[in-house]
């Protein structure tokens, strides 16, 4: 930290990535990353890219957006592409809370909403999940404040119904809903279609994860017009051409290639579920996650120590401490060779 | 705008990036990009990572970061790197200056730098340059808060020289002087070098000029540790993984094509000469650029009918409003056919 630092960033609490270690070779299941790649004609489109990169990408996107329109079934300019759902989600923070207003999200969630809440001074609380970690709506009804719930819940995957969703929405008419989908492809209801009802809803989605793009960085949120028109104000006043060429490429054409990303979700779903039945069979307490990962813990092991020998067996998984979350890891949902190596894994272990 | 938005973005006049029409094909002379394609190597870099945009890119950069410290003969923490050089300087207007800080900046200049001011709260006072918009260090004296010098500075092209850097660094010791560098590999001399002595210096450079790659957005900063850590700070407190794998791989390779580069940049600071000649013998004002532009005021016509009716030829340049600025244009220096094209315009614009 240098002496030029404004005093209130020299406390923050920085986001911390899951690790990216490059000591030795790992089975990575720690970033929730799928381990599909891209569909093949990503590669040509961003191939015919890169001979125009000496010229500026498009600040509005307006390829990208009429795609991401389409595929939705909504206007263009309900739409909102950013650097990765991470710039979207920081966006909505300063522009729906900011220094002073407030915010609300669960206590077992995202890590990086509070960073945000921190980053631009708003004064959040965590709402508890029940102990089985559900969300209840009704326990948000009179916070009065920006609303932020991923859906389905990171690391827990538990998902939310429309019709639960529809309370929150309709409960807190003053403010801005976000609901951050980014692992909504996986088997969970989206709420995209509410958004031309209720004004106060904004949908976040990524290309990370279903469709095989996290190193591309691409994130959209969809909402009204009118909230879209605010991020696009933050977003001019920081970095207008945020989305590079090569990314709105990719992003075109993962669109196209709608066959092969259903066919790679499917064959996340069914690990999942293999991979759920097997640890209940070897007695581990897992949430019903409809995300690209499971939350497991082990009545034998700590959290800690079966992340520490699945690392020394080579294999990542994510562990968060926290009282609540520390039993448990979060698993990411690989191929099924992977999944059957850390259920390998883990027997030896549980049987040390 | 929402009635869910902040009422202190309520009123932000946000950035307007020079236009990218597509009514017509046009001879693109208003946005300072290179016409010229990046390196041959930088396609199969780009290539070599489609297949793992699957995973995350490396939120430390480090490779890059290596590439960008032997390049400059620094230390790989003295190297930040973003999604393009705005999203740095707003990072810096946010770290070093912040709601109720204060920023000093030309009066004519990069027209972003007062957006940043205004979006983060930042107290922002305008020093005027001379009538010749020369810059004079002195006039900055006494004013505590976060200087920001663009070197050269746009859209005038004139550079400060070594030692007036040193007297600013030097008159405020209390205060980060960002030096912004967008276009220093055009002829002016980089202060890169002062790092090691001035540790309220920040340097700001982007890949996006002289590496031919606006439209994969990559700037990188050069200072203390200390500075590069609190950019860090704000950079994994909002998007961690901001550069993405092909940008980074474009950036590498990028770095290891030093001659295509240099004879780009020869190119264009030939075309740059040849056009500033002309222009006098047209009876233009025009400074002495040491951009990859020139800007540009006719006696005869008012730079808006200029602007108008270049851009009724096909060719856009750009123009600004403002007192100062409203009688010139900036024009960006193409290949050397694209200036004789707009010699060319301009000889019968004036002649009409």
């Amino acid at each position: 930290m240098s002496r030029y630092l404004r005093p209130d960033y020299q406390t923050l609490q920085v986001y911390t990535p899951g690790e990216q270690p490059h000591d030795r070779k790992y089975i990575k299941l720690n970033t929730n990353e799928s381990p599909y790649p891209p569909a093949p004609s990503v590669l040509s489109a961003v191939v015919s890219e890169v001979q125009n990169l000496n010229l500026y990408s498009d600040p509005n996107c307006e390829a990208l957006r009429k795609a991401v329109a389409q595929r939705y079934d909504v206007e263009a300019d309900q739409v909102f592409l950013s650097n990765g759902s991470d710039d979207i989600l920081n966006f909505a923070f300063m522009a729906f809370a900011g220094r002073g207003g407030k915010a609300y999200f669960p206590d077992v969630t995202y890590g990086f909403y509070k960073v945000f809440a921190e980053l631009h001074g708003v004064h959040y609380e965590t709402i508890p999940l029940k102990d089985d970690f559900t969300l209840c709506v009704d326990d948000y009804r009179g916070h009065d404040g920006l609303i932020v719930i991923a859906n389905p819940n990171a690391p827990t995957g538990l998902a939310l119904g429309l019709d639960e969703i529809k309370t929150l929405l309709r409960d807190h008419p003053q403010n801005v809903v976000v609901i951050d989908e980014a692992y909504i492809d996986f088997g969970a209801t989206s709420c995209t279609r509410l958004i031309d009802t209720y004004s106060n809803l904004l949908v976040v989605q990524t290309f990370s994860k279903s469709c095989s793009l996290a190193g591309a960085r691409l994130g959209f949120a969809l909402g009204s017009k009118e909230l879209i028109d605010d991020l696009n104000r933050i977003k001019f006043s920081t970095n207008p051409y945020n989305v590079n060429r090569m990314t709105m490429a990719a992003g075109i054409a993962a669109l196209s290639e709608q066959s092969y990303y259903d066919e790679c979700c499917r064959s996340i779903i069914e690990a999942r579920k293999h991979t759920i039945a097997e640890l209940r069979k070897l007695h581990f307490d897992v949430t019903d996650s409809l995300g690209n990962f499971v939350f497991a813990q082990s009545h034998i092991l700590d959290g800690t120590v079966i992340y520490q020998k699945l690392r020394d067996r080579g294999i990542l998984v994510r562990h968060f401490d926290g009282t609540r979350v520390s039993p448990y890891n979060r698993i990411t949902i690989g191929t099924p060779e992977q999944m059957e190596a850390l259920l390998s894994a883990l027997k030896e272990i549980l049987e040390e």
